[in-house]
């Protein structure tokens, strides 16, 4: 298991973190997800065998957020 | 009908919009919904024979916004 914190820009409310928390929670290999609306972070813990930064981050911006 | 635009605080991205046009949209008596995200202004088209503004001012506090 890996875990990174994502900045992530344009978050702003409780419909945002539930469409990150849920959209990254279902990424085969992704074991928690923690949004922090305030900072702008998103913790991921994941097994870095089943999936990737990469990944993970595509996913987060196709939900129209940018991660910088 | 009658056309009313309410000041609502808390509207912060797509989802919220997409949260009070759904909400309202769906009380019965009310024709068109129009949320302008970016001025915090919310329009409702609506027959005054079978909802009133009150109604539709609590449908949109119960979504976690303020009509101001």
């Amino acid at each position: 298991m890996q875990q990174i914190t994502l900045n992530v820009q344009g978050m702003s409310c409780g419909h945002c973190v539930n469409s990150i928390e849920n959209s990254v929670g279902e990424v085969t290999g992704v074991d928690n997800v923690t949004v922090v609306l305030e900072q702008g972070k998103v913790d991921v813990v994941f097994d870095e065998n089943k999936t990737s930064v990469k990944e993970i981050t595509d996913v987060i911006e196709e939900q129209g957020y940018e991660v910088v």
